[in-house]
This record gives structure tokens, C-alpha cells and sequence, in this order.
């Protein structure tokens, strides 16, 4: 693409590619490619368009050679607010299997590429995160958080299950009986609570979050690139296969639970609820 | 069992079947099944029949239709002392060796019913915890207890080694030098403490533990019953065959240990005490 | 060898073998073999020297019948600098590559003696730690740290790589999340940190830090042997045959790291600093 030309292997003071994603801002600067989920007025919640263009930014991010890390973060108050629940909102002629299958891959996919994703790539939670934007912060290598951010995981709750290889990270992060509390039943989480559980690395007050988190992410673009890229693989390749065995299988029980009973009310409600609001 | 027929498949506004068990109250109420460690005489120390009866527990907790979650709790002031090592005050005719064997099957049958229960299961730690009673928890999925409860591995104290899936599951929640100052080196610690080792979800004040953790568990007896089932499969299952090869290790390494001179001497140091007092 | 003979399978009250080494002070008493980092003019940085020595004397402890547990401290203020640069300091004739492949088969050979031990070990850190002297702490089985000790790895700083198992047993204890803080972005953290951190077991005010480890350390000296044995492999094994395939890993891409030119870059502005000062 002409952005991607325009930018690849030469440095560069600061381009945008807005134009190119309809649902994302993407800035880079000084080595840094900087994605902002950019639908602040549904709290940054992900349609299917968002999936697959977070999916192709990463993409980007990786060919790029003038990139050294990604960094994500929310436009507006919210981080993200998880899946556009509205992504089930008309069934399709094909019917609910086929809409659920849809989802199922569309998920995987976008899962998948953060598991391959071969540089440092970096969360800046600047407000409150839902569902799989919580789940796939275990993919990231640094996740800094506003003291105004919150962690909230309610699959059961929805009649569905988690996601984002979360089932499988989760446990590892802060052991089973805490990772339980979130996944099965729906506990919300302060930012601090994320960092005791290691989910976050570390903590902000929101006043200096900004300044805080860019002084480090600029200092860190300019590390040498080849031993990031080496040590990060060092660090995940152990587990890359079973992360994607993991991903399948949770995007198989979730195609299920779509289909439940249990999650077409648990939908049905909240939309009830937003209506009656 | 009649019990089991008369409340299989339909709500209960809360049965009894103590007598069914000797060591065990079980007390099914809107869709949880808890069973209370009823030797408050004795610590709720495991005698051979309270490993065989807790087995069978969780057995009709897992059958039992209208179960959602099983939760664990014990009477009087302990939680469970352990082992009860009254099991090795008698050494029956065929000798220590086929004691020790029958102690090693008896134990790992009683750690495979935990590895293989589908539901939620929640312990509810009301006092102090010992041994064996402190390794499974490790195979629950929340564990919440009083600021009166402790927790103490003597493993190698007593001249044995740990069970319980704990050699691999403790180094995994809080790092093996954490672990191993438990499971080697005897550390007893605070509620607090097993906390911060992500050994216990969240601990509450004495004075009204009950009260906090009776409306946790009744909220989540109220959730979907098949998103909780699936979510807790996703969770364990990765590791499910290497729970069941490690407490095969451990039970096989626990009935050396039991005929070794050094678990003797602690065995026999260890009435000696109890006589004396 | 003859100090070996002398102490083997007998009570000993103390003995030194520091003649047999000479970047190391060996002493033994009452079942512990203490291994003192004896360089304190050079901040005890692990030159060609003392990877080989220190790799003999934990082959020395662990064939000694009377060692029931080994102990690592180091002379001085330091514990240990890390890798000594000095090792790179002169490139022999057969070139670079044959001086990078050489460091790879010593620095292997090393963290491998540590994977293999089959005892406790235990270490002491009395000061600031650096580099491999950190990393190769997962392989301890307890970690006590005096408070003036901090932790740091600045390996891409230094366009290197993670050793000692780090890349894989870091992101265990503390989530990838804080593990690439420290191996990827350099970031030194203090004692405390080091313990929420599961890499370290405890902290101790520097003021009573080499009493109450003296205390502990006799103490767990005089515990069964076989039970802790028999407990540390358990909970070692089911790793042992990963963490060698990852210290295999690990350094072959430390071995290229060391040819690059980001790490010659590194190297040779190290030494231009050392000698402005």
C-alpha cells in the first residue's frame, strides 16, 4: 500500500495512516507504530471491521522494518469495551450456526496474530477494559495501566466462555483460584489488582499516565532491534504451538455457547437493558 | 441411593444425607453441594474412611443434576489437620509394606477425584490447614478463608514428601523458591501470605467470613450451569493427563518415603508426643 | 581429591578447601557446603575461571555424603557482577566466532550444573546482582536477599540475549508481562520487588540479614535428607529435560548475539566508559 511505501525502511519523524482503517488511528514515530482504537463513542467496542483491521495493523506493524514495537491504546475514556455485542444483533439468512461459525473465525484469526506478532508489542490501558481486550493482554510483552483502568472478564455471566488464549495464560499468571474468580465468575479487577495478578505490569496515576508511559516506550524503541525481536522469541517460542492449540479450542466451545440457550438470553437481556436505559 | 433419587434433576430447598456418611454432613441447596469435614474431635484429620467417603462425595456432586458448584468447608475450629497418622498406628499383619502400598492407593484415588471433578469446586477455609488438606487446593477452583486460617506442609519434617499434585502445581502458582520453602522446608504460613502465593483467592475477616463467602457462593450457583462447566474444562484440561502422571509420582515416591527409617522415627516421635501431652 | 576424602560420609565441623579454587571459597559444615564468589576486587564477575570453577564445586556437593544442601553467597559487597566482559576482552587468533562459540559451551556447561543439582541450593545474595548471577536464581530452590541487594538483567541493552533458563522459567514466576520488563527493557529492581516478583523467597534488613539466614540455613541442614531430596526432584523433573533444551537454545542465539555488531557496539563502549572513569 502506498502508506506502508511511504514509511518502510526509513525513518520516520511521524506519519499517519488514519485514512486506511476506518476503525483504527495508526501513528509512527521514532521506531514506534502506535495503534489507537478509534471508536470512542461505542467505547472502542470491536465490530468485525475492527477485528480485521487490528489483524491487518499488526501485519504492518510487522513488515515494517523501521517498526522496533507496537504499542495499542483506547481514544477517548474507555480502553475497549470488548465485543461489539451488536456483531450478533441481526442473524443473518444463514441463520444463528452459520453467524456463530463467522464469529469463530474471525476471533481465531484475530487471536492468532498476536500470538505470531515477532516484535515488543506494548498495552497502554488509559480506562476501563472488557472481555477480549482484557483476555489478549496476556499476548502483550508490557501492559502499563492508568489507575482508572479496570479489568473485566464476564464470560459465564453472557452464557459464553474465555477467549484470547486466557484459559490457558490465566492460570499461569496468578494461579488457577484467581484466574477462576475472573473467568468463571466474572470478578471486576482495579489496575492494581491486575498488577498483584500480574496481568499488568505496572501502574499509573491517570494525571501523569501519558508522560509516564511515552518517556518509556520512546526509550525503549531505541534498543537494539535485532535482540528484542531474538528475546522475545526466546520468550514465547516454547509456547507458541500450544497457544494456537489453546486458541482453537477456545474459539470451539465459544462457537458452541453462542449457540446456547444460555447466551442468545443473556444477550437478549442486554439488550433489553440498553433499551430500557 | 435414595438421597441421591430424591434430589437428582429437581431444585432443593435443602437436603441432608449425613447419614449416609460417617465423616461427613453434605448439604444441598440451590444448586450447591457442600460437604463439611465432620471429625471436629479430631482436627478433621483424613482417617481411611474420610478419603473414601470425600471421594465418593464429589462422585454424586458430579452426577447430581441439579449441582452446580461443591464446596468444601470443615466443623469446629479446623479446617483438616491432614493425614491422620492414626493410619500407620497399627501395622497390620502383612507389614509395613502393604500398609504403605494400600496408603498410596487410598491417596491417589482420593487426588484423582479432585483432578476429574467437572464443576466449580470452593473451599471455604474456616481454621488452621495441614498436609494433604492444603496440597488439593490447589485442584480447586476459588479458595476463600478466614484471616484465622493457616497453612502448613510439614513434608519433610515428618521424613515424607508432597502429594497432591502440590510439586507441581505450588511451584507454578508462586515460583519454586516460594514453593519450596513450603514443601521442603516446612514454612507454615498466614492466610495472608497464601494469598500473596496465589494458593488462596481472597481472605476475609473472621467475624464475618460466613456471611461473605455464603452470598458469593449462592450468586454463583445462579450461573449458567454449562458456560461454568465448559470454562472450568478449558482451564484444567491442557494439564488434566499431567495432574494424573504427577500424582502417580508422587504417591509412588510417598510409599517409599512411608518405609523409610527417617518417616518411622518422625511417625513414632510423633505419638510419643501426643502421649506425653 | 584429598580435601573430598577428608569429609566424605563423616559429621564435619568445618572444613575449607579455598586452596582448590581460586575464584572461590569452599567451606563446610554440619551438612551445608557453602560456595563463597571470592573475586569482591572485580564485584565477583564471573570470568572463564569461575564458570568452571563453580560448575566443580557443585559437582563436588553434590557426590559429598555428608552435604545435605548447598549454599551460594558472595565476598564483599556484591554478590555477583555477572558475566565478566573481560572474558571478550582479548579475541584470540581463530577469531570472534571461535570466542562466542567457546563462551556458549562454558556459559552451557554452567547453568546446566544447575539444572542437574540434586540437593537444596540455596542462595544468599548479599548485594547487588547482575546478568547471569541473576537469571540462573530460578534454578535455586531458595532465594533470601538482603535489602541492599537490587536485580538486574540489561541484556538488549548490551544487544545480548537471556541465559540461564530465564526466557523460560521468568515469564513462570512472574508473568510476561513484569519477565520482559526485566529481559527485554533492562529494568533493575530491588529486593522487594524481587519478592513480589516470586523470584526471590524473602527479604531481609541488611542489619540481621547473615544471622537469620545462618539460622535458617543450619536449621534446614539438619532436615531428613532423602525426604528433601526426594521432594526436590519432584518437583524439578517434570522440567528437567525442558530447562535443558532451553539452556541449549538460549545459548545459540547468545552465541550469534555475541557476533553482532549491536553487541561489539556494547562491548566496546563498556570499556570506553570503564576507562573515562
Amino acid at each position: 500500500s502506498l502508506v506502508k511505501a511511504e514509511t518502510k525502511d526509513q525513518p520516520t519523524t511521524g506519519s499517519r495512516s488514519q485514512e486506511k482503517f476506518k476503525t483504527l488511528l495508526i501513528h509512527r514515530d521514532g521506531g514506534v507504530y502506535k495503534i489507537t482504537l478509534n471508536r470512542p463513542q461505542k467505547k472502542n467496542a470491536i465490530d468485525f471491521q475492527m477485528y480485521e483491521e487490528w489483524g491487518q495493523a499488526l501485519k504492518e506493524a510487522s513488515d515494517d522494518k523501521t517498526c522496533t514495537l507496537a504499542v495499542v491504546t483506547g481514544a477517548g475514556d474507555y480502553y475497549c469495551s470488548g465485543n461489539d455485542l451488536g456483531n450478533f444483533a441481526n442473524v443473518p439468512p444463514d441463520g444463528i450456526k452459520a453467524m456463530a461459525e463467522k464469529g469463530g473465525e474471525i476471533l481465531k484469526k484475530f487471536v492468532a496474530a498476536f500470538i505470531d506478532f515477532p516484535k515488543p508489542i506494548i498495552a497502554l490501558v488509559n480506562g476501563p477494559a472488557v472481555g477480549v481486550s482484557v483476555t489478549v493482554l496476556g499476548l502483550f510483552d508490557i501492559v502499563y495501566a492508568t489507575d482508572k483502568a479496570t479489568f473485566h472478564t464476564p464470560f459465564s455471566q453472557l452464557g459464553q466462555s474465555p477467549e484470547g488464549c486466557s484459559s490457558y495464560i490465566f492460570p499461569r499468571l496468578m494461579g488457577s483460584a484467581k484466574a477462576s474468580e475472573l473467568l468463571l465468575f466474572n470478578r471486576k479487577i482495579t489496575a492494581a489488582q491486575a498488577v498483584e495478578r500480574n496481568l499488568v505490569t505496572e501502574v499509573f496515576p491517570d494525571s501523569n499516565f501519558q508522560k509516564e508511559v511515552d518517556t518509556r516506550v520512546k526509550q525503549y524503541a531505541q534498543l537494539p532491534k535485532q535482540s528484542l525481536q531474538k528475546s522475545k522469541i526466546l520468550i514465547r517460542d516454547a509456547n507458541i504451538a500450544k497457544l494456537h492449540q489453546v486458541n482453537e479450542e477456545e474459539c470451539k466451545v465459544l462457537v458452541e455457547r453462542w449457540q446456547s440457550e444460555d447466551c442468545m438470553n443473556a444477550i437478549m437481556n442486554f439488550f433489553q437493558i440498553i433499551i430500557l436505559i
